[in-house]
């Protein structure tokens, strides 16, 4: 079945320690539309500006995205830039260029409002209702969030959980929404709030599940090396409602096997700059990776 | 079969925000063999004083734990007070008196001398030397240790590495030996120095075991709320090393599954001050915990 992801689709420039990458493709919606671009068809809900390279529209349409929700409008397109620390856990956004994602106003074509999975990546969480308001009667709902909203748009964002099926979050911003520290005491606070299921991210860490059958400790696939963690959040969630959206039967069946082919498409995106690695990829090695994360965990 | 087990016997003080704990039973050798005890016989060499509460020998007695290689001398016993913040995972030392473990030599009962498992927990690296020169022929010896002698006696405890099956450290020590942050970038580097199996230990993220038949990613028993951290990575090890020396035919057979039960013995750990919870606990208990860690795994 198919997966429509609405989210940011901007020009990223970052730099590590390393390197530094001017204007890579980047944005919530474009790491998770490439993630479940392995799993089935994905349809890209978006706005760029004239400057948009089309190499990157091409790099889209390679992965089979459906383009048909994504904007092109006079002016910029969102032009983040950020910097990590030498550990790669810390980062610090250097300049934030709005440009015509500041006006943008998520219209879905027709044809989308009957797709079943819904994956509302990072983004307003006004604009994330907008979305919802426009389909029908979506099987799967899933969001994800991230700090700014939980500062500056709180109410908004307590009133689409209500809406969910799955919301996703780190361990950092569930402790800013529930003012728990501890993952697993803050789960039952979200749940109060809405979701059947929730994942908490941690990182290098891997990820928790709760849902009403119990949790799942997810396992990040084992990285030596990490170039770039931009957008392995998205690719995580992108590649688990596209592995999600291929089952067939009920979801709770396949959440956990969904949730590691997530970690594994975030692994490879953790490998290179922007999506240069995951777009790369090919479908053998991510099943690869998932044998090799059931070795890894087997006792 | 037998786990000797070598290491600090103390008085701990310990506080955390909630609440202030004096003179509780401590150290490293008390945690672990507390912690191997639930599997099979243990002996523990170490020093006391005389101001030792009687209570605490009649504890370590109720375990089983052999006690001819406990030295009591005239002087006061060991004591660390410490400091825990907040999220119990940053602490402070307060004081450390060494009283009578100033002069300790451990010297280990002719009948010590055969024991097939041998546990060098943390202590001075020179102590685990003296340790395993009088031992004739162990089937497999582990050592764990602290920041404190990677600093002090980095030398002596390299030369300790080429004397060890297993090597177990947390994540900052295995920084700190190898100046890489990235513990699996660390992991080799670790084994070029000696040890068959390496284990970095990561707190509530779990351990990573690295051998010669791959790695393994060891889940932490999820905790809602840590009581006390103080004595987890001891009972860790001391849990893995009793498991295994219980366990019949070869170590690498049963090393993981001996990882999970001393995930467990650790988890109980920090749900009480000291080795409060970790004696209350049933074998029973152990047990259906590491089920528990099966089914949030699984996938």
């Amino acid at each position: 079945m198919k997966v429509l992801i609405v989210g940011s689709t901007a020009l990223d420039s970052i730099k590590t320690p390393k390197a530094e990458n001017p204007r890579l493709l980047g944005g919530s919606a474009s790491h998770a539309a490439v993630a479940a671009s392995f799993f089935g068809p994905v349809q890209l809900v978006g706005v760029v500006g004239q400057d948009f390279p089309g190499r990157y529209l091409r790099l889209y349409q390679r992965h089979g995205i459906d383009l048909a929700g994504l904007q092109r409008r006079p002016g910029r397109t969102f032009h983040w830039s950020g910097e990590y620390a030498a550990n790669m856990n810390q980062r610090r956004t250097l300049r934030t260029e709005l440009g015509v994602f500041e006006q943008f106003t998520p219209e879905l074509p027709p044809a989308y409002r009957d797709t079943p999975f819904v994956l509302l990546a990072n983004i307003a969480p006004g604009l994330q209702h907008h979305v919802l308001n426009q389909m029908r009667r979506p099987r799967f709902v899933a969001a994800d969030t991230m700090d700014l909203w939980l500062k500056v748009a709180r109410s908004e964002l307590l009133r689409l959980l209500r809406r969910l099926d799955l919301f996703v979050l780190n361990d950092s911003e569930a402790q800013q929404l529930t003012g728990e520290e501890n993952p697993l005491a803050a789960l039952p606070l979200i749940h109060r709030r809405g979701p059947k299921y929730v994942v908490i991210k941690q990182g290098s860490h891997g990820s928790i599940l709760s849902g009403p059958h119990g949790r799942f400790i997810c396992p990040a696939y084992p990285l030596r090396r990490v170039v770039d963690p931009t957008g392995a959040g998205d690719s995580f969630i992108g590649g688990l409602m596209g592995c999600l959206a291929a089952a067939r039967g009920p979801v709770e069946r396949h959440l956990r096997r969904a949730m590691v082919f997530g970690s594994v498409v975030a692994s490879f995106c953790c490998e290179g700059f922007g999506v240069q690695r995951t777009t790369r990829v090919t479908r053998a090695q991510i099943d690869a990776r998932v044998r090799e994360l059931e070795q890894l965990t087997r006792f």
